[in-house]
């Protein structure tokens, strides 16, 4: 559920003078996002989103997302934009929060993604990095590399208690790749949550990405490792080399990843792998009681990340170094 | 939050063909209902609510409000009414749930109701009365006076630990309430649940009355006896007599009530304070751990029903026995 803090309509109208989208129609609440109170707003104007930005949400960084979504469509991505204001902004306050509205993308995210999908991604991608590449601000990945230690200290004292050996098995992989993690690949924005659950279709044609909330400035693989996990996995958590190849062959064909970037992706999709493991079982840890939000199962990215460590080269992800099918 | 089964967008549109209200656009499960799973539906016709039936909600009642919502409309309520399927029905299955289409209806609800808020239910309460009168269908209230005692002793024994001398407080009530029940007062098809959330607006003017799952056959002056509860008291449960006023006096315009139910309206409140006091407190005590809806306040119906306590005549309610302004 992801609504936080509920908003009076004469509130909401009072918000919606500052805009050009007509008068207010109808507000519900959604249950979608777990960071956000989110709205499906119906104005004269048409739908939008109207997000209230909660605490877990750091204010200094809503420009940084606000602007990358405005940047983004305004460089040819289909993606989630803000509604400017009159005077040309997109950020206001209602009912005590910041809050924006984002116009709304027509689309459902595919609860079962198939291979066209995974295309879809893996071109949707490559189009989001080459779009952010001239992006002036940026934004630090507070979830890389760096950032993983402190959760794994924070949930180490507990993690034999959500399946024996977790601790030793987290111990070891994290050793592994502070020592290795590359430094020198290609960078700039990255999305860092591309799942499925916020990227739209209709039909087998994607419509847009949304939720740009984690968004940040790190190595472009990193994100493809990202969505390698997330997408290219089947419910019982086995690796799909036919989504793989899917996914890559795409992204490839709109940016060709480096000798280098194919070389290291083994060993980034580990470290994705252990950031979506770290980040849900320090959420597992620590759900208050009476909760309104499921937690999440970290133990899907030990069986994930386990695979990646048998990975030899890209052809175990079904293609060749050449970036091509293989 | 109000989504309890997830639906895959295949199923959706397999669930689609039915209808004729084109293709599937967008599907989001909104956070209002705490009964079923509901989503805002966007198809190439139109806005839609997508409802899936839950256990809590009785399979063989369904007939009954959709045949009510549909009879409600086609007599001129502004409310909300089933999409026909191609084949005239309105009940079709989807992810193993019985499951309808509902016309959207655009409004909000007011957070604060005012005074004319208050006279747009009473209006439409009597409307909604006038119209069902011929509907062919009908459901007893489970949650009448005869539903009091069963609820009374599921919650007795820890009644106390809620508020001290509760238990006797409710004990004595009920044996009032059940001795002088009246019995012979007009009947017909009743909402029994019109709260301000079920009721929508476009600034001042009612737009519609939704969710008709708790309606049934009772009294019509136990449902004014409700709304009187529901939308007639601050915030700090204080009684607003203007508020009181608009509301009778637009019931009463369009539906006289008669003298007997003018001079029950006192007890009829209490009993639909108790009503509400019994099953949330029932809620509160049986929250289950990691719930995920949060639980209503029994407590403010204490103050309420302690007020109809004290009420000597509708002259208390803000309007003469003829059913003007006072």
């Amino acid at each position: 559920m992801a609504v936080y803090t509920d908003v009076t309509a004469d509130e909401l109208s009072e918000f919606l003078s500052a805009y050009d989208i007509g008068e207010l129609l109808s507000y519900k609440g959604i249950a979608e996002g777990v960071e956000n109170s989110n709205f499906l707003l119906h104005t004269s104007g048409g739908s939008f989103i109207l997000t209230l930005y909660e605490k877990r949400t750091a204010v200094g960084d809503l420009p940084f997302f606000l602007g990358l979504m405005v940047h983004l469509a305004a460089n040819g991505l289909s993606c989630s934009q803000p509604v400017k204001m009159r005077d040309g902004t997109t950020l206001g306050m209602l009912a005590g929060r910041p809050a924006a509205i984002i116009g709304f993308l027509e689309g459902v995210w595919p609860r079962k993604p198939n291979a066209a999908h995974c295309a879809g991604i893996g071109k949707a991608l490559a189009k989001m990095h080459l779009a952010g590449r001239d992006f002036p601000m940026s934004r630090a990945n507070a979830l890389s590399v760096s950032g993983w230690r402190p959760l794994f200290t924070a949930a180490a004292s507990r993690a034999n208690d959500v399946q024996p050996g977790l601790r030793e098995f987290l111990a070891s992989e994290l050793n592994y790749l502070e020592g290795r993690w590359p430094r020198d690949l290609p960078q700039g924005v990255i999305h860092a949550d591309a799942f499925p659950d916020n990227v739209l279709f209709l039909g087998e044609e994607l419509s847009g990405l949304i939720d740009f909330y984690f968004a940040c400035n790190d190595m472009f693989a990193y994100d493809v490792a990202i969505c390698l996990n997330a997408w290219c996995f089947e419910p019982d958590h086995s690796f799909n080399v036919t989504k793989a190849r899917a996914f890559l062959s795409a992204y490839n064909r709109e940016r060709p990843m480096s000798d280098a970037e194919q070389a290291a992706l083994p060993l980034l999709a580990r470290g994705a792998a252990l950031r979506f493991l770290l980040t849900r079982l320090v959420d597992l840890l620590n759900v208050p009681a009476g909760a309104l939000v499921q937690p999440k199962d970290p133990l899907e990215y030990v069986r994930k990340l386990r695979f990646h460590q048998s990975v030899k080269s890209m052809a175990d992800y079904g293609v060749e170094i050449s970036g091509l099918p293989a």
